[in-house]
């Protein structure tokens, strides 16, 4: 079988993580094209990843650039965009959250993509390829807990990435849709329903940067969903100790957690702190694996035809919840999620 | 110094914990009388106790009896009642929770507490005496996290107590009330503030007859406190793995866990289950520690007329908030706590 | 039942947490009388243990206090001495470990006891009497992993009691002696068997000091049983973290393994240093409940006639196979315990 | 640069490993031919591989195959055979443990590399290609608790791997050169030195078949090193819980302890079982990473003609340890490790 050719938009940090995946450790898949309007991250491209074609101009590689997939990693506010060059150009997408910067764009996104149902679409909630993630879905759905009524989800970003939180907490769309959509997304996955009602609380407690824009550094909200199941959020922007993301999926015969500790590795330092367990940094080395298997299935998708298991509609509810509970932390009301 | 010479009432589960301790590793009190309606409660206490007066009546024992304080721990209708008898008579109460029925016997309970403070009264939130929640608190006072803007509250019953939780649903006051009741005073103890506010969601996911009575098996709540820092509760009643009481207090340098995982004890056994802990059966094992401490602490506070940290107020605005949370559980709506 | 009059020689550390204790805690005896050589210690009694007798010699005491049973928490060079004085006066007797300062004075400890086999004898192995302890001893007599056949023991003191440890290095016996002497009788306890041979290493690492003396600060040891079965040991003097105790018993159907983590208490704090367990500082610390549980057994025994699970063979052989780790150390051979 | 083109020999279960991630997870290396005496093995790496050119004899295809690199992953009995042949014919090698059967072989191994120094070698002790012990020893370099003076090392294979395990007994060389050997070179590596005596003690306590193989199924033993340090190490046969793979390194200023529970992952499930930890079936699962890291830290030794930190006296003085560790098993005696 033929291997699936594939051109990337946008190489930060995540990006490059994408293209050396693709580039290296996907069988089926080559990196045939990059584009960045930065040179160096297309000299990077060039150099280290062996790209032959590289642009600056998304149309352009889409266009002109022998691939049939392309996998977009720019900034959210040209996700609408380059969903809509791709997809009318008949190319596979996969993109990274969120399908557009706003609720209208993200519609706008839904329908080019549902109007291109023959090709494969994904989006990129990474955390449904993470192992262990995978592994509780699994059990679940094989009944080791029975049918699960609630969701308890936990997500704390690394303080020393307080300043580029600060920075782009405007344009990132705050907490709630920046961050917790990622927890929305796995809520709504383990209950397999959708979401009726939020509730939120919260504030700015550490940095009063987030104050002035109707942000908060720490929150907690509690949705409702159709069929009666909840779930809790808790989102935090300044974990001291790393990157904390923990999930608690609860049946009526157990319940599973996920990352209550959420350790660097499988190693334990006694010393004069105690008994110490070192935290993951950050999201590339907490979900290196999820990157990878994410983009291993999307590949396969395109290879075989096959529909991957999160798509358009996720993206687009996702973002509902999101806007919902950062509706509700401004109004201090439970808000319906119907926009 | 002079025993302190003490009077209790109710000798069930709860009730002969605290007698045996009173009797037995109380170095500086006495157990003189002991009332119950049950003769073989009285039976329990003359044999086992060695407690010389035993009552049926409340009222006499309360008169004739030559004792100090009166520990009441009997059901929940007579505290109030029993209150009232031993306040006026002049003695010294320390009382198990509830202060009342409901929010008009709490406040009269309130009421007659504060016009007898000369006479020492403490209520029974034992978690504030249990060795690690105490630990903690003196922790965060001396700056561990800086000061706790939230704190996380998971309270479950074990599922093999279901069948009482079941029967006595309606007396007891449901779940908010019977159980996430110590949740919100730890939450008021380590924000140092009162709520607000408070949302619930929850249902009758396991078992059904608690929706007959409009109470959850499985819930949870957030709440805003006047200073702006927040709680969430999560408050369940079928844990097959034991009974779990975990809390988290997050502050600007750090958050603290306590609880995780509801250890039996120090041992782990790695079979073919994978590597197992097992867990605390019920409230007397987690909190036998617990329960001993704050009768000391009662006891302490008689023999040296000082006041103990936990009194008819706290007693007072947990059930406030508890009726709140009940309320909006009924009405779905955001409650404000101003009963 | 009349409660059981005690009389305690030696009030220091241990001393006095067995005398607060028998005082307070345990409700079937009564503390009568206390002997210390040290004023300072007998001042304390009075006051604060409400002793009414207090000696300076322990003849004395024996002779003239009307006292059923001795506790004996002196310096291990009188221990011989005082069990000798005590069980020719007819008493009860309890001692802290060791039976005396060495094999002979042991064997000779051991011949008096079992002439008085009328009185009640038992030494202070309390880690048997630890609730972990006894919990895994119990699941393992009902089945839970099989028949062991092998224990592992890990004893590391901490390293702020250094000091101590190397000024009483020459006295106390050595590394062996003084601390391993306890985990060689979890390991006969749970193998129910005698060990055979032994082999040592180790060496001075972190303080020099204890080379001099021919001593460790960290060694490792193994021992054949005469079944069969195995145990290994390390032992050390300098654990930065606190006191860690750990044991692990292997059957066939599985493992048990306690104290992995010292935990101070059940709380976790997430900090800067990562996800950090504080940890026991020392034995007063995490053998509280056991100092408590053993006393009551020693009590309990006099009050009923019953023959305490651990006697003067515990003694006698545990030394035995210190003596012979000890050897092994110092010559570099495998080593039978047959001295 | 150019690819490193690799010809394999073995695609049983290590072997299809290796081969799988050469070909598609190691960007500069392409696997271009294949050896095996099975068919199906054969034909797995055309259809699955595509590897073009495959052969069944291994002299033919180091002659005949356009490759730089052998990657020997065929039966022990044929690595010091295959290790000529490749060396001689002045390819790179990289082989599975051992560099042979018996000691004779290993010697003679080492003796063809040394003598073709200019080609690169490297031996698979994966372990010290594992993030975890990667980390720890990084972490230690850098001084995070003193130079080391003991290591402590668990290895027990899972019990539902025992069939084979009986089978291979005789063959593989028993507990301590199959299985304990990845733990010798552990210890050497963390020590930075090479032990001097070693003292074994065990038996065959849960599968009498060992016995008459003069083989134990659970085992223990202590090594000296030569500049005064220790390790101990426990191994075993027969785990119910997974593949238990733990190791403890001890210093001056702390001690680091890894996998003290083989987590699966980072799931937890609470159920009427307790708090549980699934574990890790076998080394497949846990050391899958180590797999990649070490071939790929092969292929880039060969690349930039760099040496392996691990060679083949790594392979030779491991062995001879492990021998000296059976010969004390079975004589009962300290031995020397100097054969």
């Amino acid at each position: 079988m033929e291997k699936v050719k594939v051109g990337i938009v946008g190489l930060g940090r995540l990006g490059s993580c994408h293209a050396k995946n693709i580039a290296f450790k996907i069988a089926n898949a080559t990196l045939v094209a990059a584009c960045s309007v930065r040179s160096e991250e297309r000299e990077f491209a060039k150099r280290e990843l062996d790209v032959s074609e590289c642009y600056d101009d998304f149309k352009e590689m889409v266009t002109k650039a022998d691939i049939d997939a392309v996998v977009i990693v720019s900034s959210s506010n040209f996700h609408n965009e380059h969903i809509r060059i791709a997809m009318e150009a008949g190319k596979h997408v996969f993109t990274d959250k969120p399908l557009g910067l706003n609720m209208e764009e993200c519609l706008d996104s839904q329908e080019l993509i549902n109007k291109h149902n023959d090709q494969i679409f994904m989006i990129g909630y990474m955390r449904r390829y993470d192992p262990t993630y995978m592994y509780v879905k699994k059990k679940i759905q094989e009944g080791a807990i029975g049918k699960p009524f609630a969701v308890r989800c936990t997500s704390i970003d690394p303080e020393d990435t307080i300043d580029g939180a600060i920075a782009y907490a405007e344009t990132s769309g705050g907490l709630f849709r920046d961050m917790t959509v990622h927890d929305i997304d796995l809520a709504r996955w383990f209950l397999e329903d959708e979401p009726e009602t939020v509730y939120t609380v919260g504030g700015a407690y550490v940095h009063k940067e987030f104050e002035k824009m109707n942000d908060a550094d720490n929150a907690c909200a509690i949705m409702k969903f159709k069929n009666g199941g909840f779930a809790s959020f808790y989102s935090g922007r300044d974990a001291l100790h790393g990157y904390h993301i923990e999930t608690e999926i609860i049946g009526p015969k157990g319940m599973f957690r996920i990352g209550a500790v959420p350790q660097k590795n499988l190693s334990m330092i006694f010393n004069e702190n105690g008994a110490v367990q070192e935290c993951v940094s950050y999201f590339p080395e907490r979900f290196a694996e999820a990157y990878l298997n994410e983009m291993q299935e999307f590949i396969d998708c395109v290879q075989n035809g096959r529909t991957p298991g999160v798509g358009a509609v996720d993206g687009v509810e996702g973002m509902r919840v999101a806007y919902a509970m950062t509706k509700a932390f401004k109004t201090g009301h439970v808000e319906k999620i119907d926009v």
